[in-house]
């Protein structure tokens, strides 16, 4: 059975596709970033706080924003800036949109031209160079505070001009670890002062390679990545800290690294220790470390999680600034992702948030008033917006209930940069006063579709296949909708942990191509299942040892729900995901091959055996300990069963999930007698984009028309 | 304008399949090889010649025939044979198809049991292990007359139990050179009387690798092949000669091996000379060159050609076994492979066959009278028939003058085992005098699909787009054909150097998927155009420096053919290849959009500049020289004019054609905004065999149900 509770959140300019039937219809190229003339919303690139004040640049101008009035007065011009440079026999800037403002307390703006860090001055009206990086340079990390800079070559890390090491292929210094899971997105970390970097180093050489074609030479060459799957050997990480004055490097002396994950690196306020969250290969067990920044040595263990499924810390720990002796961390221990204050003895001292939604992030704090500020899923599960929680943990709202909100606060947190979209708000951008509340406007974006017949979006929840809990949908009518015709259907999935497809952000999040394919007659609908993000704990780990099981439960209810709705035409279903909603796509076309008729999966898992072991371990342990959950999500197992029409899409360049899922696929649907369809896109990783993004929807779309 | 010859050589039990609708319907399996319920033709496996007597195996039995009446008599049993391998305590025969009898003078034969050839005395009722060979033995070649064997193991070369070479990765010995072109086949080539082995050294640590993709292993792993492209650096290649004597090996003094091939090895009959046919990288220059066997040293060259297009040897020479002194040497020099007559001084005696026909094989000797057995196209450029030539020149036709044969005749040559197919002949084997030109007929087999309605197949004739050159078609009729309805048509096609596919052998040589198309109703056209074997170097080499430009204006007249027949849908045309026939495939959907409709191209080249280089060359010439030609047939730059349904199948072990191939076309069709289809069969090399062949056909037959 099917409890609905319908909740149509439309805006006016979005339902109103039939009565403005004089417009035109959008293309892929309108819809789809990377066509031609796809309409981006505007914004306000480069929108940042110098100190306490907000610099908006311009192509040719950079203005000074009164944060009180909106009001923005001339900072400078390219003309002017230009001249410098000239003088300076620098490059030019083509517009103002990179440029950045690290100093609060000085009279400079840094700019990035090529391989050249150069400060400007506003007042000397000087450009000098402070930087000039080999050309290879990559992974820039730049220290606002010494101004000095870390950066890799190939597989080795540099500051400034020093050669920190030396390292053979297979080792890989100053670069993201683990795959990035974890939250870790970089690998190197300045201390608060910048004296001293601390820097990931992995080593490879024990893992398998997976070998990657690449057919763009002459003749096809070799793309070799090391690839640890699920219960194979992996990579072995450790961390150095590097003395800008000493020049010397100490590694923490963590003990045998194997099968551990060294995560969240954070610098102690003094720059005396560094602490790190360290977790176990089974994943269920993490710990807060301090380590001496100078020996390396461990100081403490400060804060342990245990969970019987897993633990999974993805944000570093963040000292008060009014207070360097605590700090903020991050735990999903109440079933929420929620805050803790906890001093440097490992004492909790409170929970700064909790309740039955989640906060994340921290975006920043406020030293005077001694508040910080979160973004966090309180008013609706579907939306983050912006808190302002003060030392008692009273929350104010800050901007508008609803909506999905991004901020920065500046230098005191007395003022924030809010940037929000909402179903009917393509893009707002405010300036708000953290303390009062007030807020001027500095942007609201046009809606960029306003001149195309757009069709009606609408969400709501089912409940999930537990019977309890509720499930967000959302669902696209086909343009010129009739009530009494019957419509195909097509269900984009996603499904996973961490993504979240329904958002109360401009049109729901829905994509440009399910609005296309809205425009072209078909009722597009998506569901969060159980095991999706941003809705806590339970939901996301009832899915454990077991990926797609539940999800394709939830999916199917779904269907039901669908199937109710008079003009859905039941026997013309399709299905369409990517990554894990390949999984999903093609999981969905054999378990129910009489649901769903024609399917399209991008770069899915088909195995999770072949999949990495950072990410695929977390949820389904390995083959040798969970037999059983990896045979029951094995696709290829299922091949026999395929009935309808299931184009599978990888590229050749996919080291996310790498083309042997699709390419068994193929040999397992050939041992058993059945027939997928198959495409590959030369070139790309994991998904398809750039201007050839318009082409995989026109394959995608082609796919449907002809057998939907 | 079209001018036709139809010729009609349908027989009966082919033209009838309207009359006989109560037969039931042959399905795939039933047609194609790998099929679960293949209809193999019947044969006598194993025939064969003892000196002059002829040996009849069957699974128990072991039979001599006597040659002028037929009649079998017992030899042995596999009991008897079995009881003698169980008292030398090995393996015992499961059937005598695969027994050898390589002495004519003593009472023995050979058997192969696993890595053990073992020698079966008849008179003493013993079995002797000759040989036992590592398990990874390879390319075995087993000496006659001195009863020694080579192989390989890896890359190196061992004779008995000595390991010939020590050579690294990189360098093979004793195997195939040159990729199999000029005729070659093997790597070993034991001199007369079994005292010396030239064997092939190939260097190929200057070639460039191509990386294919095993998806089979735990993770995909790499399977590296040395593939020397078109214009780029070729492997070099050496011949050893290794004495049994003395142990030793020299290499022939040929100088630098760099951009030369050495083809065509033969002995003297003494063993002191070693014959080969060299060729510049150019393949515009043959050289027939005599080498000293004993110090590598070369002593004359004896035979050069040279030709503006190319030249292509493919045949040793033969020594005649009643004058030492002369030999025969083949040529195309007159327009049609011919046997001509030299002595060892390089002096021809005379061109010992001519006319507009050519000679397939030359099969054999007869040592008392002097003459020699060959297979030819004299009787029809779609038929092999075998010849006896005398000292004279006279040719006698051995066996029926319709149908393909082969031949292999006794150590006197006075007998012939005769095996040949017809349209409506599916195998006959005679045994002939070829003196007095009787015949006994050993084997008349059963037409495997006669419980089954088979459509009709017919041949004939249309002009070449020249307007001159008469090209031979095969139609094949649908099943329950209907003159008055109009039915899609499927053009089956090949195109390239060497292959016919139209030929008097059983059902035209149509094929299983042919035959199955036309019983689902479909018309199935084939059509050797220019270019194509069989025919002479004109025909053949008209498509030099442009490949498939020619052969697509022929196929074009095909289908202006096609269309003047009333029941052709013109609007329904597709089209189907592989190999050359995919390049062909492609070329042709691409080049004429508006005339097919639907391809299916498997294992295509879509630009010769990834092919390799002894093949490709010699049509080709290089990418430097000839870019016009290069520019012309680079399917990659039509990519824009897809109109139709294409579908690319490609193997992602194909080593022969790359798959960069097809990917590249992939990207281009990416690039020019259409939309080809692909499949890939994983494990396959340049083809879709055994089992999987099924799934292969039912992918490409369900393609034409959807599309065409």
């Amino acid at each position: 059975m099917i409890r609905t509770l319908v909740i149509t959140l439309c805006t006016a300019f979005l339902m109103n596709g039939n009565a403005m039937a004089q417009k035109s219809t959008p293309t892929l190229n309108d819809l789809v970033p990377g066509g031609a003339t796809y309409r981006s919303i505007e914004n306000l690139y480069g929108l940042q706080w110098w100190g306490d004040a907000c610099v908006r640049p311009d192509t040719d101008s950079l203005f000074i924003v009164n944060v009180r009035t909106g009001k923005k007065s001339l900072l400078t011009t390219r003309k002017q800036v230009n001249a410098v440079l000239d003088a300076g026999k620098l490059p030019n800037l083509s517009h103002f949109y990179a440029v950045k403002f690290p100093w609060a307390e000085t009279d400079e703006m840094l700019l990035t031209l090529g391989n050249r860090y150069v400060v400007y001055d506003f007042g000397k009206k000087e450009a000098n160079v402070l930087h000039t990086l080999p050309e290879k340079a990559a992974n820039m990390d730049f220290c606002n505070e010494s101004r000095r800079i870390a950066y890799t070559v190939g597989n080795n890390l540099y500051v400034d001009n020093d050669r920190l090491t030396d390292e053979p292929e297979g080792i890989v210094c100053g670069r993201s670890v683990h795959r990035n899971e974890f939250g870790i997105e970089k690998g190197t970390f300045w201390s608060p002062k910048g004296n001293l970097l601390a820097f990931y180093r992995m080593d490879e050489t024990m893992v398998t390679t997976y070998p990657l074609v690449d057919i763009s030479t002459r003749i096809a060459k070799l793309n070799t990545v090391r690839y640890p799957m699920a219960g194979m050997t992996s990579h072995n990480v450790s961390v150095g800290i590097y003395n800008t004055n000493s020049k010397g490097i100490v590694y923490l002396e963590t003990g045998d690294p194997t099968d551990r994950y060294f995560t969240n690196i954070s610098w102690s306020p003094d720059e005396k220790a560094i602490y790190l969250i360290e977790l176990n290969r089974d994943q269920n067990h993490s710990k807060l470390c301090r380590y001496d920044a100078e020996n390396g040595k461990l100081l403490a263990t400060l804060i342990e999680e245990e969970h019987t499924k897993y633990v999974e810390p993805q944000h570093p720990i963040a000292f008060l600034p009014w207070d360097t002796t605590q700090f903020v961390y991050q735990s999903r221990r109440d079933g929420y992702n929620h805050l803790y204050l906890y001093d440097t003895n490992g004492k909790q001292l409170k929970q700064l948030t909790a309740g039955d939604w989640l906060v994340q992030d921290l975006i920043g704090f406020g030293e005077k008033s001694k508040c910080l500020f979160i973004r966090s899923t309180e008013c609706s599960p579907l939306q983050s917006n912006i808190y302002r929680v003060d030392s008692c943990g009273k929350r104010t709202l800050l901007g508008s209930a609803d909506g999905v909100h991004r901020g920065t606060v500046n230098a005191s947190g007395t003022y924030l940069i809010d940037t929000y979209t909402a179903p009917g708000v393509p893009r707002n951008i405010h300036i708000i006063d953290t303390k009062k509340g007030l807020s001027v406007n500095l942007l609201t974006a046009e809606n960029p579709f306003k001149d195309f017949d757009m069709p009606a979006i609408e969400t709501g929840t089912i409940k999930a296949a537990d019977g309890v809990t509720d499930l967000y949908y959302r669902l696209i009518k086909p343009a010129g909708f009739d009530p009494d015709k019957k419509y195909p259907t097509i269900v984009y999935v996603y499904g996973g942990p961490h993504a979240q497809l329904i958002t109360g952000s401009f049109q729901y999040n829905a994509g440009g191509w399910d609005i296309y394919m809205a425009t072209k007659g078909y009722v597009m609908f998506t569901l969060d299942n159980r095991g999706s993000g941003n809705r806590g704990l339970a939901f996301e780990n009832c899915t454990f040892r077991r990926l797609g099981i539940e999800e394709c439960k939830d999916q199917v209810e779904g269907i039901e729900y669908l199937k109710k709705l008079p003009y859905v035409d039941g026997n013309r279903i399709g299905v369409h995901g990517w990554s894990y909603g390949g999984h999903m796509t093609t999981a969905l076309m054999l378990r129910h091959p009489d649901i769903y008729k024609v399917g399209v999966a991008g770069g899915p898992v088909i195995d999770w055996k072949y999949y990495e072991v950072m990410y695929g371990e977390r949820y389904m342990d390995t083959p040798e300990s969970n037999p059983e959950g990896y045979g029951q999500s094995n696709l290829n197992r299922l091949a026999g069963k395929l009935k309808g029409h299931l184009l599978l899409i990888h590229d050749d360049q996919d080291e996310t999930c790498v083309p042997q899922h699709t390419l068994s696929f193929m040999k397992a649907c050939i041992d058993a007698g059945t027939y997928p369809d198959l495409f590959i896109y030369p070139g790309h990783k994991h998904n398809v984009r750039g201007r050839d993004r318009i082409h995989l929807y026109g394959k995608i779309t082609r796919y449907f028309e002809e057998h939907l």
